[in-house]
Protein backbone atom coordinates (compact mmCIF):
# COMPACT_ATOMS: atom_id res chain seq x y z
CA UNK A 1 0.00 0.00 0.00
CA UNK A 2 1.17 3.28 -0.66
CA UNK A 3 1.39 5.77 1.49
CA UNK A 4 0.20 8.50 -0.48
CA UNK A 5 -3.30 6.80 -1.39
CA UNK A 6 -3.67 8.24 2.29
CA UNK A 7 -3.90 12.08 0.96
CA UNK A 8 -7.15 13.07 -0.79
CA UNK A 9 -7.02 13.43 -4.23
CA UNK A 10 -8.45 17.38 -4.28
CA UNK A 11 -5.80 18.26 -2.08
CA UNK A 12 -2.69 16.48 -4.61
CA UNK A 13 -4.57 19.02 -6.56
CA UNK A 14 -4.69 21.59 -5.05
CA UNK A 15 -0.57 20.76 -3.65
CA UNK A 16 0.29 20.49 -7.68
CA UNK A 17 -1.53 24.00 -8.60
CA UNK A 18 -0.30 25.84 -5.91
CA UNK A 19 3.20 24.36 -7.04
CA UNK A 20 2.92 25.46 -10.61
CA UNK A 21 1.83 29.04 -9.45
CA UNK A 22 5.06 29.27 -7.42
CA UNK A 23 7.23 28.07 -10.09
CA UNK A 24 5.67 30.87 -12.57
CA UNK A 25 6.24 33.16 -9.72
CA UNK A 26 10.25 31.96 -9.72
CA UNK A 27 10.58 32.25 -13.38
CA UNK A 28 9.53 35.87 -13.30
CA UNK A 29 11.68 36.90 -10.51
CA UNK A 30 14.53 34.69 -12.21
CA UNK A 31 14.03 36.50 -15.64
CA UNK A 32 14.24 40.45 -14.22
CA UNK A 33 16.71 39.75 -11.93
CA UNK A 34 19.23 38.13 -15.03
CA UNK A 35 17.76 41.40 -16.43
CA UNK A 36 18.91 43.85 -14.17
CA UNK A 37 22.42 42.04 -12.47
CA UNK A 38 22.78 40.83 -8.95
CA UNK A 39 25.56 39.76 -6.76
CA UNK A 40 27.60 36.70 -6.55
CA UNK A 41 30.10 35.12 -3.82
CA UNK A 42 31.50 31.92 -3.42
CA UNK A 43 30.00 29.74 -0.39
CA UNK A 44 32.66 27.85 2.23
CA UNK A 45 32.12 24.68 0.10
CA UNK A 46 33.81 26.48 -3.13
CA UNK A 47 30.11 26.54 -4.82
CA UNK A 48 28.84 29.83 -6.29
CA UNK A 49 25.51 31.40 -4.64
CA UNK A 50 23.94 35.04 -5.91
CA UNK A 51 21.60 36.69 -4.80
CA UNK A 52 19.14 35.25 -7.06
CA UNK A 53 19.39 32.06 -5.28
CA UNK A 54 18.47 33.55 -2.20
CA UNK A 55 15.69 35.72 -3.30
CA UNK A 56 14.06 32.63 -5.23
CA UNK A 57 14.29 30.37 -1.96
CA UNK A 58 12.82 33.44 0.49
CA UNK A 59 9.55 34.52 -2.06
CA UNK A 60 8.90 29.94 -2.14
CA UNK A 61 9.20 30.01 1.86
CA UNK A 62 7.01 33.04 2.36
CA UNK A 63 4.29 31.53 0.08
CA UNK A 64 4.75 28.32 1.28
CA UNK A 65 4.11 29.18 4.89
CA UNK A 66 1.32 31.43 3.82
CA UNK A 67 -0.35 29.02 1.99
CA UNK A 68 0.44 25.39 4.02
CA UNK A 69 1.67 26.88 7.19
CA UNK A 70 1.70 23.60 9.17
CA UNK A 71 3.87 22.15 6.37
CA UNK A 72 7.88 22.02 6.88
CA UNK A 73 10.35 23.43 4.70
CA UNK A 74 13.80 21.94 3.26
CA UNK A 75 16.01 24.24 1.35
CA UNK A 76 19.36 24.70 -0.36
CA UNK A 77 20.20 28.18 1.00
CA UNK A 78 18.47 28.26 4.83
CA UNK A 79 17.55 26.60 7.73
CA UNK A 80 15.14 23.88 7.55
CA UNK A 81 11.78 24.84 9.12
CA UNK A 82 8.84 22.50 10.49
CA UNK A 83 11.26 19.32 9.97
CA UNK A 84 8.62 16.97 11.50
CA UNK A 85 5.85 18.28 9.59
CA UNK A 86 4.41 15.33 7.36
CA UNK A 87 4.43 17.10 4.23
CA UNK A 88 7.55 18.95 3.55
CA UNK A 89 8.23 21.41 0.64
CA UNK A 90 11.68 20.63 -0.55
CA UNK A 91 13.77 23.06 -3.04
CA UNK A 92 17.31 24.09 -4.96
CA UNK A 93 16.01 27.68 -5.76
CA UNK A 94 19.23 27.75 -8.41
CA UNK A 95 20.14 24.36 -9.54
CA UNK A 96 23.28 24.80 -12.21
CA UNK A 97 23.99 28.59 -10.38
CA UNK A 98 27.33 28.48 -12.13
CA UNK A 99 25.56 28.12 -15.47
CA UNK A 100 22.92 30.77 -14.38
CA UNK A 101 26.06 33.18 -13.20
CA UNK A 102 27.50 32.46 -16.94
CA UNK A 103 23.73 32.64 -19.15
CA UNK A 104 24.08 29.34 -19.94
CA UNK A 105 20.35 28.76 -19.98
CA UNK A 106 20.57 24.82 -18.89
CA UNK A 107 19.93 26.27 -15.05
CA UNK A 108 16.91 25.67 -13.10
CA UNK A 109 14.41 25.83 -10.52
CA UNK A 110 13.47 22.49 -8.32
CA UNK A 111 10.63 22.30 -6.20
CA UNK A 112 8.69 19.60 -4.79
CA UNK A 113 6.21 18.27 -1.95
CA UNK A 114 7.15 15.11 -0.68
CA UNK A 115 4.54 13.10 2.29
CA UNK A 116 6.10 11.04 5.06
CA UNK A 117 9.51 11.07 2.55
CA UNK A 118 7.56 9.66 -0.82
CA UNK A 119 7.46 12.39 -3.54
CA UNK A 120 3.96 13.84 -4.22
CA UNK A 121 4.40 16.72 -6.33
CA UNK A 122 7.72 17.65 -8.56
CA UNK A 123 8.04 20.30 -10.65
CA UNK A 124 11.54 21.54 -12.38
CA UNK A 125 11.47 24.81 -14.32
CA UNK A 126 13.66 26.32 -16.85
CA UNK A 127 13.14 30.08 -17.61
CA UNK A 128 15.77 30.78 -20.32
CA UNK A 129 14.65 27.66 -22.18
CA UNK A 130 10.94 27.84 -21.44
CA UNK A 131 10.98 24.34 -20.72
CA UNK A 132 8.65 23.00 -17.61
CA UNK A 133 8.48 19.85 -16.04
CA UNK A 134 5.24 18.44 -13.69
CA UNK A 135 4.24 15.95 -12.25
CA UNK A 136 1.74 14.70 -9.08
CA UNK A 137 1.05 11.78 -7.63
CA UNK A 138 -1.63 9.71 -9.88
CA UNK A 139 -2.34 12.79 -11.90
CA UNK A 140 0.50 12.16 -14.96
CA UNK A 141 3.65 14.26 -15.79
CA UNK A 142 3.22 17.37 -17.88
CA UNK A 143 6.19 19.01 -20.42
CA UNK A 144 5.36 22.54 -21.32
CA UNK A 145 1.71 21.92 -20.12
CA UNK A 146 0.92 18.58 -22.47
CA UNK A 147 0.85 15.23 -20.85
CA UNK A 148 3.60 13.08 -21.54
CA UNK A 149 4.62 9.04 -21.30
CA UNK A 150 7.59 7.42 -21.57
CA UNK A 151 7.96 4.62 -24.39
CA UNK A 152 10.15 1.87 -22.89
CA UNK A 153 13.25 1.03 -25.12
CA UNK A 154 13.54 -2.47 -26.72
CA UNK A 155 16.60 -4.15 -25.42
CA UNK A 156 17.51 -4.31 -29.02
CA UNK A 157 17.78 -0.84 -29.02
CA UNK A 158 20.58 -0.24 -26.32
CA UNK A 159 23.64 -0.64 -28.82
CA UNK A 160 25.47 2.02 -28.07
CA UNK A 161 22.91 4.68 -29.49
CA UNK A 162 21.22 5.15 -26.98
CA UNK A 163 21.24 8.68 -25.18
CA UNK A 164 22.42 8.81 -21.50
CA UNK A 165 22.95 11.84 -19.41
CA UNK A 166 25.98 11.62 -16.66
CA UNK A 167 27.23 14.03 -14.09
CA UNK A 168 30.69 15.01 -14.34
CA UNK A 169 33.47 12.63 -13.07
CA UNK A 170 33.88 14.40 -10.50
CA UNK A 171 31.23 13.40 -8.77
CA UNK A 172 31.59 9.77 -8.53
CA UNK A 173 35.05 11.25 -6.31
CA UNK A 174 34.23 13.96 -4.37
CA UNK A 175 32.08 12.14 -2.02
CA UNK A 176 33.16 8.56 -2.65
CA UNK A 177 36.08 6.80 -4.76
CA UNK A 178 33.72 5.85 -7.80
CA UNK A 179 35.85 6.87 -10.88
CA UNK A 180 35.70 3.76 -11.91
CA UNK A 181 32.05 3.69 -12.09
CA UNK A 182 32.42 6.66 -14.51
CA UNK A 183 35.03 5.42 -16.45
CA UNK A 184 32.55 2.14 -17.58
CA UNK A 185 29.78 4.19 -18.21
CA UNK A 186 31.24 6.45 -20.62
CA UNK A 187 33.03 3.05 -21.87
CA UNK A 188 29.79 1.10 -22.57
CA UNK A 189 27.52 3.86 -23.35
CA UNK A 190 29.14 6.21 -26.07
CA UNK A 191 26.30 8.26 -26.70
CA UNK A 192 26.97 10.72 -23.45
CA UNK A 193 26.33 13.95 -22.73
CA UNK A 194 26.85 15.87 -19.52
CA UNK A 195 25.18 18.92 -18.47
CA UNK A 196 25.82 19.66 -14.41
CA UNK A 197 22.40 21.01 -13.38
CA UNK A 198 18.75 19.38 -13.61
CA UNK A 199 18.66 19.72 -17.40
CA UNK A 200 19.79 16.08 -17.15
CA UNK A 201 16.37 15.37 -15.11
CA UNK A 202 14.36 17.33 -17.64
CA UNK A 203 15.88 15.72 -20.69
CA UNK A 204 14.83 12.32 -18.82
CA UNK A 205 11.46 12.98 -17.67
CA UNK A 206 10.55 14.39 -21.20
CA UNK A 207 12.11 11.53 -23.23
CA UNK A 208 14.82 13.59 -24.37
CA UNK A 209 17.17 11.24 -24.22
CA UNK A 210 16.61 7.69 -22.87
CA UNK A 211 17.99 8.05 -19.66
CA UNK A 212 20.11 9.97 -16.83
CA UNK A 213 22.69 9.34 -13.88
CA UNK A 214 23.15 11.90 -11.02
CA UNK A 215 25.86 11.11 -8.64
CA UNK A 216 26.53 12.65 -5.35
CA UNK A 217 23.53 14.94 -5.00
CA UNK A 218 21.71 16.17 -2.06
CA UNK A 219 17.92 15.83 -1.15
CA UNK A 220 16.48 19.02 -2.99
CA UNK A 221 18.65 17.98 -6.07
CA UNK A 222 16.56 14.69 -6.72
CA UNK A 223 13.43 15.78 -4.69
CA UNK A 224 11.16 16.42 -7.91
CA UNK A 225 12.48 13.47 -9.91
CA UNK A 226 11.34 10.59 -8.44
CA UNK A 227 7.62 11.14 -8.64
CA UNK A 228 8.60 13.43 -12.16
CA UNK A 229 9.68 10.45 -13.85
CA UNK A 230 7.21 7.42 -12.32
CA UNK A 231 4.16 9.90 -13.84
CA UNK A 232 5.38 9.53 -16.79
CA UNK A 233 5.46 6.07 -16.75
CA UNK A 234 9.46 5.83 -16.43
CA UNK A 235 11.74 4.29 -13.65
CA UNK A 236 13.35 6.05 -11.05
CA UNK A 237 15.99 3.70 -9.01
CA UNK A 238 17.91 5.23 -5.81
CA UNK A 239 21.32 3.65 -6.31
CA UNK A 240 23.15 4.49 -3.10
CA UNK A 241 22.89 6.86 -0.20
CA UNK A 242 25.33 7.72 1.83
CA UNK A 243 25.95 10.10 5.04
CA UNK A 244 28.69 12.40 4.11
CA UNK A 245 30.37 14.55 7.29
CA UNK A 246 29.16 17.97 7.66
CA UNK A 247 26.63 17.58 4.79
CA UNK A 248 23.96 15.27 5.10
CA UNK A 249 22.96 12.59 2.94
CA UNK A 250 24.36 12.48 -0.63
CA UNK A 251 22.38 10.20 -3.25
CA UNK A 252 23.02 8.06 -6.56
CA UNK A 253 20.30 7.56 -9.08
CA UNK A 254 19.45 6.40 -12.34
CA UNK A 255 16.31 7.47 -14.01
CA UNK A 256 14.34 7.29 -16.88
CA UNK A 257 13.38 4.58 -19.47
CA UNK A 258 12.90 1.11 -17.72
CA UNK A 259 14.41 -1.31 -19.73
CA UNK A 260 17.99 1.30 -19.53
CA UNK A 261 17.58 1.75 -16.40
CA UNK A 262 17.56 -2.11 -15.31
CA UNK A 263 20.73 -2.24 -17.41
CA UNK A 264 22.64 0.96 -15.83
CA UNK A 265 21.61 -0.41 -12.09
CA UNK A 266 23.66 -3.33 -12.98
CA UNK A 267 27.12 -1.38 -13.33
CA UNK A 268 26.54 -0.06 -10.12
CA UNK A 269 25.84 -3.91 -8.76
CA UNK A 270 28.68 -4.97 -10.44
CA UNK A 271 31.79 -2.08 -10.20
CA UNK A 272 30.11 -0.32 -7.02
CA UNK B 1 52.03 38.13 -44.03
CA UNK B 2 48.29 37.17 -43.28
CA UNK B 3 46.87 36.13 -46.91
CA UNK B 4 44.02 37.09 -45.87
CA UNK B 5 45.05 40.76 -46.52
CA UNK B 6 44.32 40.30 -49.52
CA UNK B 7 40.45 40.46 -49.66
CA UNK B 8 39.65 44.34 -49.73
CA UNK B 9 37.71 45.43 -46.17
CA UNK B 10 34.58 46.02 -47.65
CA UNK B 11 34.12 42.80 -49.52
CA UNK B 12 34.70 41.08 -46.16
CA UNK B 13 31.87 43.29 -44.62
CA UNK B 14 30.28 42.16 -47.64
CA UNK B 15 30.35 38.62 -47.16
CA UNK B 16 29.79 39.09 -43.46
CA UNK B 17 26.49 40.89 -43.79
CA UNK B 18 25.61 37.80 -46.22
CA UNK B 19 26.18 34.83 -43.99
CA UNK B 20 24.52 37.10 -41.60
CA UNK B 21 21.30 36.96 -43.84
CA UNK B 22 21.22 33.51 -45.02
CA UNK B 23 22.01 32.24 -41.21
CA UNK B 24 18.32 34.37 -40.25
CA UNK B 25 16.56 32.63 -43.47
CA UNK B 26 18.27 29.12 -42.41
CA UNK B 27 16.89 30.03 -38.93
CA UNK B 28 13.43 30.67 -40.21
CA UNK B 29 13.60 27.44 -42.14
CA UNK B 30 14.06 25.17 -39.05
CA UNK B 31 11.56 26.99 -36.65
CA UNK B 32 9.17 26.03 -39.59
CA UNK B 33 10.39 22.53 -39.82
CA UNK B 34 9.87 21.62 -36.46
CA UNK B 35 6.71 23.09 -36.43
CA UNK B 36 5.28 21.46 -39.18
CA UNK B 37 7.35 18.22 -38.77
CA UNK B 38 10.01 16.51 -40.57
CA UNK B 39 11.24 12.99 -41.79
CA UNK B 40 14.10 11.27 -40.21
CA UNK B 41 16.49 8.81 -41.55
CA UNK B 42 19.89 6.98 -40.64
CA UNK B 43 22.88 7.47 -43.16
CA UNK B 44 25.28 5.15 -43.70
CA UNK B 45 27.41 5.56 -41.32
CA UNK B 46 24.27 4.93 -38.49
CA UNK B 47 24.30 8.59 -37.80
CA UNK B 48 21.10 10.54 -38.49
CA UNK B 49 19.76 13.05 -41.59
CA UNK B 50 16.91 14.65 -41.93
CA UNK B 51 14.63 16.41 -44.03
CA UNK B 52 15.78 19.58 -42.07
CA UNK B 53 19.10 19.00 -42.70
CA UNK B 54 18.75 18.92 -46.81
CA UNK B 55 16.08 21.73 -47.29
CA UNK B 56 18.68 23.90 -45.06
CA UNK B 57 21.40 22.99 -47.19
CA UNK B 58 19.44 23.02 -50.33
CA UNK B 59 18.77 26.76 -49.91
CA UNK B 60 22.03 28.13 -48.51
CA UNK B 61 23.79 26.79 -51.83
CA UNK B 62 21.17 27.75 -53.67
CA UNK B 63 21.83 31.74 -52.38
CA UNK B 64 25.30 31.07 -52.32
CA UNK B 65 25.19 30.29 -56.05
CA UNK B 66 23.21 33.33 -56.72
CA UNK B 67 25.14 35.91 -55.18
CA UNK B 68 28.34 34.34 -55.39
CA UNK B 69 28.61 32.17 -58.40
CA UNK B 70 32.51 31.62 -58.90
CA UNK B 71 32.78 31.15 -54.82
CA UNK B 72 33.22 27.35 -54.00
CA UNK B 73 30.46 25.15 -51.61
CA UNK B 74 31.41 22.42 -49.05
CA UNK B 75 28.49 20.77 -47.03
CA UNK B 76 28.33 17.69 -44.83
CA UNK B 77 25.20 16.54 -47.24
CA UNK B 78 25.75 17.24 -50.84
CA UNK B 79 29.09 16.77 -53.41
CA UNK B 80 31.65 19.99 -53.01
CA UNK B 81 30.84 22.22 -55.93
CA UNK B 82 33.63 24.80 -57.22
CA UNK B 83 36.39 23.01 -55.59
CA UNK B 84 39.70 24.97 -56.59
CA UNK B 85 37.85 27.91 -56.13
CA UNK B 86 39.71 30.69 -53.75
CA UNK B 87 36.73 31.51 -51.74
CA UNK B 88 35.02 27.99 -50.45
CA UNK B 89 31.62 28.29 -48.59
CA UNK B 90 31.64 25.44 -45.70
CA UNK B 91 28.55 24.27 -44.24
CA UNK B 92 26.97 21.99 -41.74
CA UNK B 93 23.24 22.58 -41.81
CA UNK B 94 22.25 21.26 -39.01
CA UNK B 95 25.25 20.49 -36.22
CA UNK B 96 23.45 17.88 -33.79
CA UNK B 97 20.87 16.54 -35.40
CA UNK B 98 19.85 13.69 -33.18
CA UNK B 99 19.17 16.40 -30.64
CA UNK B 100 17.02 18.40 -33.37
CA UNK B 101 15.14 15.15 -33.74
CA UNK B 102 14.36 14.88 -29.73
CA UNK B 103 13.84 18.50 -29.60
CA UNK B 104 17.34 19.26 -27.21
CA UNK B 105 17.56 22.87 -28.17
CA UNK B 106 21.63 22.81 -28.16
CA UNK B 107 21.43 21.64 -32.17
CA UNK B 108 22.79 24.78 -34.27
CA UNK B 109 23.70 25.83 -37.83
CA UNK B 110 27.58 26.32 -38.81
CA UNK B 111 28.04 28.40 -41.81
CA UNK B 112 31.92 29.48 -42.56
CA UNK B 113 33.66 31.32 -45.39
CA UNK B 114 37.29 30.14 -46.15
CA UNK B 115 40.15 31.93 -48.02
CA UNK B 116 42.58 29.89 -49.65
CA UNK B 117 41.74 27.76 -46.75
CA UNK B 118 42.08 30.66 -43.70
CA UNK B 119 38.63 31.25 -42.50
CA UNK B 120 37.37 34.84 -43.41
CA UNK B 121 33.82 34.69 -41.85
CA UNK B 122 31.96 32.03 -39.17
CA UNK B 123 28.58 32.16 -37.99
CA UNK B 124 27.03 29.69 -35.62
CA UNK B 125 23.16 29.91 -35.09
CA UNK B 126 20.67 28.29 -32.38
CA UNK B 127 17.40 28.78 -33.57
CA UNK B 128 15.73 27.23 -30.43
CA UNK B 129 17.50 28.88 -27.61
CA UNK B 130 17.77 32.30 -29.80
CA UNK B 131 21.58 32.32 -29.76
CA UNK B 132 24.02 33.34 -32.43
CA UNK B 133 27.91 33.96 -32.52
CA UNK B 134 29.31 35.64 -36.29
CA UNK B 135 32.42 37.09 -36.69
CA UNK B 136 34.33 38.45 -39.69
CA UNK B 137 38.23 38.94 -40.16
CA UNK B 138 39.12 42.09 -39.08
CA UNK B 139 35.92 43.08 -37.80
CA UNK B 140 35.63 41.14 -34.19
CA UNK B 141 33.59 38.67 -32.76
CA UNK B 142 29.48 39.11 -31.87
CA UNK B 143 27.22 37.37 -29.38
CA UNK B 144 23.44 38.15 -30.24
CA UNK B 145 24.86 41.07 -31.85
CA UNK B 146 26.82 43.03 -29.26
CA UNK B 147 30.35 42.86 -29.96
CA UNK B 148 32.48 41.10 -27.35
CA UNK B 149 36.21 40.24 -26.22
CA UNK B 150 37.49 37.38 -24.02
CA UNK B 151 38.92 38.05 -20.65
CA UNK B 152 41.75 35.65 -20.42
CA UNK B 153 42.02 33.39 -17.30
CA UNK B 154 44.91 33.68 -15.05
CA UNK B 155 46.69 31.11 -14.79
CA UNK B 156 46.00 30.25 -10.47
CA UNK B 157 42.51 30.43 -11.73
CA UNK B 158 43.55 26.97 -13.42
CA UNK B 159 42.50 25.15 -10.35
CA UNK B 160 39.60 22.75 -11.19
CA UNK B 161 36.70 25.22 -11.11
CA UNK B 162 38.18 26.09 -14.32
CA UNK B 163 35.07 25.75 -17.21
CA UNK B 164 36.00 23.03 -19.89
CA UNK B 165 33.90 21.28 -22.59
CA UNK B 166 35.07 17.99 -23.73
CA UNK B 167 33.17 16.01 -26.64
CA UNK B 168 32.35 12.17 -25.67
CA UNK B 169 34.65 9.53 -24.99
CA UNK B 170 33.47 8.08 -28.23
CA UNK B 171 35.33 11.02 -30.18
CA UNK B 172 38.46 9.86 -28.95
CA UNK B 173 37.90 5.92 -29.98
CA UNK B 174 35.76 6.53 -32.68
CA UNK B 175 38.82 7.14 -35.29
CA UNK B 176 41.94 7.21 -33.19
CA UNK B 177 42.75 5.07 -30.47
CA UNK B 178 42.96 8.13 -28.10
CA UNK B 179 40.90 7.27 -24.91
CA UNK B 180 43.68 7.80 -22.61
CA UNK B 181 43.09 11.46 -23.66
CA UNK B 182 39.89 11.51 -22.30
CA UNK B 183 40.60 9.64 -19.34
CA UNK B 184 43.62 12.09 -18.62
CA UNK B 185 41.19 15.52 -19.72
CA UNK B 186 38.44 14.76 -17.21
CA UNK B 187 40.85 13.85 -14.05
CA UNK B 188 42.52 17.25 -14.60
CA UNK B 189 39.80 19.40 -15.15
CA UNK B 190 36.84 17.97 -13.36
CA UNK B 191 34.41 20.70 -14.05
CA UNK B 192 33.89 19.64 -17.66
CA UNK B 193 30.56 19.12 -19.88
CA UNK B 194 29.64 17.39 -22.68
CA UNK B 195 27.05 18.72 -24.99
CA UNK B 196 28.09 16.99 -28.41
CA UNK B 197 27.29 19.85 -30.15
CA UNK B 198 28.49 23.18 -32.39
CA UNK B 199 26.65 24.24 -28.71
CA UNK B 200 30.26 23.85 -27.57
CA UNK B 201 31.54 25.76 -29.63
CA UNK B 202 29.54 29.02 -29.01
CA UNK B 203 29.48 28.66 -25.10
CA UNK B 204 33.49 28.75 -26.02
CA UNK B 205 33.39 31.98 -28.45
CA UNK B 206 30.93 33.94 -26.37
CA UNK B 207 32.89 32.87 -23.11
CA UNK B 208 30.28 30.82 -21.34
CA UNK B 209 33.14 28.60 -20.39
CA UNK B 210 36.50 28.73 -19.99
CA UNK B 211 37.80 26.29 -23.38
CA UNK B 212 36.34 23.53 -25.90
CA UNK B 213 37.90 20.43 -26.85
CA UNK B 214 36.74 18.93 -29.81
CA UNK B 215 38.09 15.88 -31.41
CA UNK B 216 37.31 13.83 -34.87
CA UNK B 217 35.38 16.41 -36.42
CA UNK B 218 34.71 17.38 -40.52
CA UNK B 219 36.03 20.34 -41.59
CA UNK B 220 32.29 21.34 -41.82
CA UNK B 221 32.36 21.15 -38.05
CA UNK B 222 34.95 23.29 -37.01
CA UNK B 223 34.59 25.56 -39.77
CA UNK B 224 33.52 28.64 -38.50
CA UNK B 225 35.55 28.23 -34.92
CA UNK B 226 38.68 29.40 -35.18
CA UNK B 227 37.62 33.08 -37.10
CA UNK B 228 34.87 32.89 -34.39
CA UNK B 229 37.43 32.82 -31.30
CA UNK B 230 40.47 34.98 -32.68
CA UNK B 231 38.37 37.80 -33.29
CA UNK B 232 37.59 37.57 -30.26
CA UNK B 233 41.25 37.43 -28.55
CA UNK B 234 41.00 34.13 -27.99
CA UNK B 235 43.45 31.24 -29.25
CA UNK B 236 42.44 28.04 -31.37
CA UNK B 237 44.90 25.23 -31.61
CA UNK B 238 44.58 22.12 -34.30
CA UNK B 239 46.09 19.34 -32.08
CA UNK B 240 45.32 16.80 -34.73
CA UNK B 241 44.77 16.11 -38.19
CA UNK B 242 44.36 12.97 -39.75
CA UNK B 243 43.01 11.13 -43.18
CA UNK B 244 40.05 8.75 -42.34
CA UNK B 245 39.51 6.46 -45.39
CA UNK B 246 36.23 6.56 -47.12
CA UNK B 247 35.40 10.04 -45.14
CA UNK B 248 38.82 12.65 -45.34
CA UNK B 249 40.39 14.44 -43.09
CA UNK B 250 39.17 14.69 -39.25
CA UNK B 251 40.86 16.91 -37.02
CA UNK B 252 41.47 17.71 -33.15
CA UNK B 253 40.96 21.22 -31.65
CA UNK B 254 41.82 22.78 -28.68
CA UNK B 255 39.94 26.55 -28.56
CA UNK B 256 39.15 29.40 -25.55
CA UNK B 257 40.83 31.93 -23.39
CA UNK B 258 44.53 31.67 -24.63
CA UNK B 259 46.32 30.53 -20.85
CA UNK B 260 43.73 27.81 -20.48
CA UNK B 261 43.85 26.54 -24.48
CA UNK B 262 48.04 26.54 -23.81
CA UNK B 263 47.59 24.16 -20.66
CA UNK B 264 45.08 21.75 -22.03
CA UNK B 265 47.63 21.72 -25.90
CA UNK B 266 50.25 20.00 -22.87
CA UNK B 267 47.96 17.17 -22.75
CA UNK B 268 48.10 16.14 -26.49
CA UNK B 269 51.69 16.69 -26.64
CA UNK B 270 52.33 14.24 -23.43
CA UNK B 271 49.11 11.91 -23.58
CA UNK B 272 48.65 11.60 -27.57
Amino acid sequence: MDIRSDIPAQDIERYHAKALEFSSMVRSLILSQLEVGFEVKRKSDNSLVTSVDLQVEEVLRQQIQLHFPDHGILGEEYEPENSRAAFQWIMDPIDGTEDMVRRVPTFGSILALHYRGEPVVGVIDHPLLDMRVNAAYGFGTSYNGKAIRLTDLDSAAIDGTERLILPARDNFVKYRDDGNLFDSLVRAHPNHRIYRSCFAHTCAVAGLVDAAIDYGDAIWDIAASRVLIEEASGKFVEVGKWNVPNLGFVYGTVFGKPTLVDRLVEHFRSDG
